[in-house]
């Protein structure tokens, strides 16, 4: 996996300043960008099962990562904007969930299924 | 800001294994997840005006990154269901908009009003 | 079924009303609580599959209704605030359906895996 | 206002019912629908200020308009899906609104900002 996500902020801050986009770029309207484009990843799974959705066709695929990188990109640019690390705020969430739902309450997966990642 | 996307996923990896949660963790239903917390990101932002949305009260701030924190999981996990690089996704799309959107066409962003990073 | 969302109208204007809320409806906002309340009714679909989706426990079938019940507020307002008559829209879509999908080509299914409402 | 959603609902169900569509109806996937439709609606929103947002040009009504009539049409689907009288619903949700959020502790709008209609 590519690893460096700094590389990718540098990238998209010269093409925001490039553009002149950063007046467009409050994070009320990157908050609305991240969930827009989230929808958009979502509605190529809308009529699929749950067991098709692990093999989309090839074209749908490509789509999809389109998408993917949409999310990620807003949510760097609302990271920026608010001065949050997205990295560190993801690994604290983890830390979060590794508390409140401890391994010997989970295992086997039997309680698993009302419990998720937030 | 944290750089290295690798170790988050590797302890991502860690907790779901541990909690025999794979099984849950269809595309579909992590896409679904995606979006459910984008529009918890956005939840904070729905009443505020663009430019109150930059200085957020302290608490509200925490919130925020935890909810772009869960994004990200969630997004990591699709990732790699899907075998899809998010950090390369993202890279490709914005080759795409450099191309689509060149600069001499938008600076001053004069345009840039109803352009967006899709 | 209630048939009548004229009524619901006036007892939503009247609430706003009351409350001095309307300074904080502006159609961008609405269409934010629209997004973010059907996220919340898909929070309680996430983890199950389509079959279960059926037959949701009481509890949850009430906090669904809850939320459908949101987001047909929030739909209203934005349609009110836009001098949008939802009813209309919704008819005026369906007959943008009845025309993009005949019949003839979607019958017995065998497409319309790949065919949604919009 | 057209008032009737009884008619709505019934052309809805025959447009169904012609096309076999119900199968792929599961209300896990319609709240995908009707999440997928209000992000539509807001792309609409994204860039324009809230005080720009009172007054869309022409064309962009219209398809907002055209978002709005599916948003309608997935929540009517989910509704008789799951026997959800989406008004009904839309009438109880009100009146815990006015019990939680009574005028005199909202009236002038002071508090109202951080208040909504969840």
């Amino acid at each position: 996996m590519a690893d460096s996500l700094a590389e990718l902020q540098e990238a998209l801050d010269a093409l925001i300043e490039e553009r002149n986009w950063a007046q467009f770029h409050a994070p009320k309207n990157l908050a609305m960008g991240v969930a827009i484009e989230a929808a958009e990843i979502m509605e190529h799974f809308q009529w699929c099962t749950a067991d098709e959705s692990y093999s989309l066709p090839r074209e749908k695929r490509v789509e999809v990562a389109n998408e993917i990188g949409d999310v990620l990109l807003y949510l760097l640019g609302l990271g920026r904007t608010l001065d949050i690390d997205i990295i560190a705020a993801a690994r604290d969430k983890l830390a979060l969930i590794r508390e409140r739902r401890p391994v010997e309450k989970t295992a086997g997966g039997r309680t698993a299924k009302y419990v998720d990642l937030d």
